[in-house]
């Protein structure tokens, strides 16, 4: 029910889902049945890999997520997430309330075990490999620990869902010198320069290194995150905005882009927005992913894709194997903090 | 004698600057006389409005500011910042090392009186007006009273520089409700809704906020302020590589391109950043710019055209007044900020 279209785009976005997955797949729809099944008339095929559960609860986008918490029983939202936690569903989309789901999906699923706090991470176009970003937003303000944590469920991210082998892990800061950035930047660097994770500790990368594309995974706290990615988005937009002005701005200009004009719609679906939808909470047991609230039904099938990955790659059981094995050696890495915070 | 080029660059653009200024303006330029003098044999107008003070000694690029700082007596750099702090100069421009010149300007000039810290702010253009955006790196961590300090000064810049009567200051957050972001920028947007300061406080922006303009004045942290600046300049990067793919794929798409090469060419204009070159040093009892280290002849002279600005505007003069104006709202301002941090 979520996001500004609701069953309108969700139910079609399925239909070009089930399209990819193939018949292995079923889909759980938690909503206003009618509102479901008129759109449902559509796609037969899909009906017959599809239940609607039935609920006129629905957590509106504005609610606050403590109040979502508190009033939002037997919304689309909580029952869906339900689904999960009961093992009738593998993982949870939705277009919904961000703050609200993720406060939801938290209380239910739990995170993983040694895993202190789930992580918003996204896949995004760079001029080489794609990159993957986390924190996107879950977690405003964050120390070493969580940092390295981040850095395990990226890597392994990278790793069973992209397959890149060794994937290079950077630390976001505002220099790539040792010495630069925030204390909890630089004792997370020192931890990640010593102990074994699934990935390769490439150092510190600079703001530009995500859409250069650096590493295969840039690790950063909640808000740094989410401003990077909203930064992107705007320059996207005002890059696009200067390029049409210059288009039109003469006869032979617009004749210009005429002539190019499949090339440029090339240019931009590279980076289309709809095809980078969907971002993953990752870290917690259970896979929730959410998709933009203004997307199409490509761009919320989009985000179903991204959670179906995660469910075929095995990625919790991946996650938690890693985290154990990190966590064998964290008496030696809370020491290599220590040193960090108060240098001998 | 800073950045890749040194007199090379730095010579050429002071003889651009000229050009601009004209005869109320003259120069004193720091570091080997030899080189200094060799370039300026082509620029016998300025060798007119020119000192040269010779000295051997240079802060290297990648020197740590602490290092800069104890052994810097008798740099280029210190000089010329000494030649502000005694008052034979009215500013400096620099493209040398970025956190030496900061601690050398910092310890030398001091910062103006009720001014916590200086702050790094540039302008950027946007899909509207201009905006300028601070801090870019001087504090990676700040507090409440330090972030409303910035909007003070950023404020203080849209008004008497760029000729702003009412520059709307926004804080840079998660999200746009009141409820949220980290602490401090909650506390301080508390503090902004209340004060009278030389702005319209316009409440919480976010990053893609940023490139579309909508504030003239834009406030946060420098570690996120540093990585929102680099992400623009990678996204602007990787737009370009996308768009010069484009035009390179096809034979219609290179005719097209043909046509049109001199409307992008002036779109791209509107994201120079040599344009856009010069970090101001804001809050300090002095006026310091930072030029990129890359920047050619003209890069440089937009530098030295922002110190004539803040000279010229007698910015530093407003600042100390406006800072004098909020200081005698101090203890209600306070009161606030404990409001937000500890809620009843």
């Amino acid at each position: 029910m979520g996001g500004d279209f609701g069953p309108d785009i969700v139910v079609p976005a399925a239909a070009l889902a089930f399209e990819q997955l193939g018949d292995h797949v079923r889909f759980l729809f938690y909503g206003d049945r009618a509102r479901i099944d008129a759109v449902m008339n559509g796609f037969p095929a899909l009906r017959r890999v599809s239940d609607i559960h039935h609920t006129d609860k629905v957590i509106p986008n504005d609610e606050k997520p403590s109040v979502a918490l508190r009033t939002g029983k037997d919304s689309s939202m909580r029952l869906a997430i339900e689904a999960v936690k009961s093992g009738a569903a593998d993982s949870v989309v939705s277009a919904g309330n961000t703050g609200a789901l993720m406060a939801t999906a938290k209380l239910l699923l739990r995170c993983l075990p040694g895993i202190n706090r789930p992580a918003i991470a996204s896949v995004f176009p760079t001029m080489k490999q794609e990159t993957v970003m986390l924190d996107l937003g879950a977690n405003l303000t964050c120390d070493a620990e969580i940092l390295v944590q981040f850095a395990l469920m990226g890597a392994v991210y990278a790793r069973v869902v992209k397959g890149i082998s060794h994937p290079s892990v950077g630390l976001l800061n505002v220099g790539t010198e040792e010495m630069k950035g925030p204390e909890y930047v630089r004792a997370a660097a020192a931890i990640l320069g010593e102990v074994e994770f699934p990935g390769t500790f490439y150092g510190f990368v600079e703001g530009d290194d995500i859409p250069h594309g650096t590493v295969d995974v840039v690790v950063t706290d909640g808000f740094t995150g989410n401003v990077a990615l909203k930064v992107a988005e705007g320059v996207g937009d005002l890059t696009g905005a200067f390029i049409k002005d210059a288009f039109q701005s003469s006869l032979l200009a617009r004749l210009g882009g005429l002539l190019a004009i499949q090339a440029l719609k090339k240019a931009k679906s590279r980076i289309d927005p709809r095809y980078y939808n969907g971002g993953m909470f990752l870290g917690l047991n259970g896979i929730c992913v959410k998709s933009h609230g203004g997307m199409d039904a490509y761009g919320f099938s989009r985000a179903i894709m991204v959670a179906a990955n995660l469910v075929s790659q095995g990625y919790n059981r991946r996650v938690a194997h890693e985290i154990e094995q990190l966590m064998e050696q964290e008496t030696f890495f809370s020491g290599i903090a220590q040193q960090v915070v108060n240098p001998a």
